[in-house]
């Protein structure tokens, strides 16, 4: 019996014990003691049974604001299964899974729970340990596909090594979790230095620390560069983590990140075809205050239009940010030879190349992007195919 | 001579009357006796000479973090030319253009001036006068494209009539502003009801209200549903102006919109092959609180997971969300016969489907997504061309 209607096992962590009908709830007893109040539109609305939710795609088709507006169970019990049986008094039925339940309680102890269970970013500075992960490993195994891409989330900087050197390979990577996110500079794009480059990148100036596409109001989430070639003197790649960044100015200068939170700054792209703009702030925090992205790029971006009474504040931390992303205590550094691949976070984690002398040899890169929703979509099937292996 | 790098043209408004060298700043009087401070580090970082911006990519190359920390200019007038001279005390010369300049003053009345003039939604309700266009007009002429794409950005639901009936032809379409934004259910999609499904969007139910792709960090912008085959009965589509749902809800509930605006909620959604989750609040409000996206589809939505002390509270903010968009007063209701298409801004815009009968005719969909990004730029650019053959 699976009354579970989203593809997941949900392990019984501990046995319902005991249910108590309450004002407005049904208060939970586990078996390990904890208590967890489950409110009456929560359980309706979350009702697995077949006329709640579509068998074929899983999908709900009952909507809460059906239900009667002075909704109440007429009976709560554990049935013979171990589950939570409620009968409606307009006599629907509806019985909860109690693994399934354990796993959604809203109760403070569980919640604290699921938070601290969550993959957390693992910053680092110049000393990174470089996860470097080979490529036909990652093709082949789904286990190093697994550990590769958990990598990418939670460092934010990963090297395939064993890459072949034809142009479209990392198409083939790519397709391994998910797929291109598509730009304003196409699918998979060629890094070489040209004499009517549309943007600094495709010259052979030193690029400095630096997020891809700021001018999207989603900055693609993955970044890889891939080396087919790689003969000239120079170009090196350097990487800072971002976050480890926007961290120092929270200890260090709190102010200043503050202004960096809070302040929007417009980025934008300039062509004779295209204007792409968008109004963003440096640093952007997620609905828990944690630090979530990081976007810059100081060669596309606008005027600041800050008020006047801000703008030297302002200024005095957009110094300090870019000062602080060329602290050595910060960067990462390494010549990408041929053959081997970048694959980071781009909304986190700040890459930079020497200049080059195009006259020294020749240099081919090519890159593409995949955004963050494939890359943890992947992680999560592949853990739950891991689990059920298991 | 232009001596601005960013491919616009920026009129003279005013002329520059007077430049006074004043502590960290220089205060501009204008013409028409606008007075406009400008502080040093923004002046220096926005010098426009060839030193400090790439002249083929009209990317900056310095960076303001080199400037001295005295940053200060030794000299500052009005040139010949009517534009502001400034010498700095390390030796570099900046020259501004008046008109741009003006365009980027920050002084409190040119910040309000621009803010003024920035696009805004028109909200709309049962009543709309829907915006229609002629597929051929929109593909030959720019000035059909550009009043289509800002009714698309303005009001947020146009139809394409006149559209011919291939499959495919969406891309075409699409190719004219910008390119197709692939999700996890691929490029261009068919909407049929299928014996397999994978999504309630391929079974012929009623579909509710709802944004496409909540499940993802970024939904997708522009969403275009084509009808190649329309030949059954029922399947008829309505539409709700989302602003307009959160303004009545802000007006008539605000504490319920507050916690609409408040609690992330989580959007999944459930397949053998992948496992999409996001989470985000069904009102999303940009930098200055103006609502700016609405993220709702009752049948990808995952248990609420909210304090237990405001559980019940966010279900009736979510109940009386949902009523809301059930009521007549705000619903566009139209069916869509084969030859036309919907366009509409899937972050702003609920569509719904009614149930139809699979048995009584054909029925064949195309669908697909362009972001916001795209549509956006095409307008700039398209408003930049038109200003030059002016």
């Amino acid at each position: 019996m699976n009354t579970i209607a989203d593809y997941r096992i949900y392990p019984l962590v501990s046995p319902l014990q005991a249910v108590r009908m309450e004002a407005g709830q049904l208060a939970v007893t586990w078996g390990d003691g904890r208590l967890s109040p489950f409110h009456h539109p929560w359980l309706r609305d979350n009702c697995p049974c077949p006329d709640c939710v579509y068998a074929v795609t899983r999908e709900q088709v009952f909507e809460i604001v059906d239900a009667p507006e002075d909704l109440r169970p007429s009976e709560a019990r554990v049935d013979e299964g171990g589950a939570l049986a409620v009968r409606w008094a307009d006599g629907h039925a509806s019985r909860f899974d109690p693994g399934w339940l354990r796993a959604h309680a809203y109760d403070a102890a569980s919640r604290a729970e699921r938070r601290r269970a969550r993959a957390r970013p693992q910053r680092w500075r110049a000393g990174l340990a470089l996860p470097v992960f080979e490529h036909d490993a990652v093709m082949e195994d789904d286990a190093t596909l697994l550990a590769w891409l958990g990598a990418a989330r939670d460092v934010g900087l990963t090297q395939l090594r064993g890459m072949p050197t034809e142009p479209g390979t990392l198409a083939h990577l790519v397709a391994r979790f998910g797929f291109v996110r598509e730009t304003n500079f196409g699918m998979l794009f060629d890094v070489r230095s040209k004499l009517d480059a549309d943007s600094n990148a495709y010259t052979a100036f030193n690029l400095p620390l630096h997020t891809d596409l700021p001018t999207r109001e989603l900055q693609p989430g993955l970044q890889f560069l891939h080396a087919l070639v790689n003969d000239t003197r120079g170009g090196d790649s350097s990487f800072v983590d971002g976050f480890a960044i926007a961290e120092a100015m929270r200890e260090e200068a709190p102010d200043l990140y503050r202004l960096l939170c809070e302040v929007p700054v417009e980025f934008r792209n300039k062509d004779r075809r295209s204007d792409y703009r968008c109004i963003a702030p440096v640093i952007a925090l997620d609905a828990l205050g944690e630090i979530a992205e990081v976007r810059c790029a100081n060669f596309l971006r606008g005027a600041f239009d800050v008020e006047a009474e801000r703008m030297e504040d302002y200024y005095r931390a957009y110094r300090c940010f870019l000062a602080t992303t060329r602290e050595p205590r910060f960067r990462f550094r390494m010549r990408l030879e041929a053959g081997r691949a970048w694959c980071f976070d781009n909304r986190r984690v700040l890459h930079a190349r020497d200049a080059f002398d195009p006259a020294s040899g020749a240099r081919h890169f090519q890159g593409c992007y995949v955004d963050r929703d494939e890359l943890l979509s992947r992680i999560r099937v592949l853990e739950r195919q891991a689990g059920e292996r298991a």
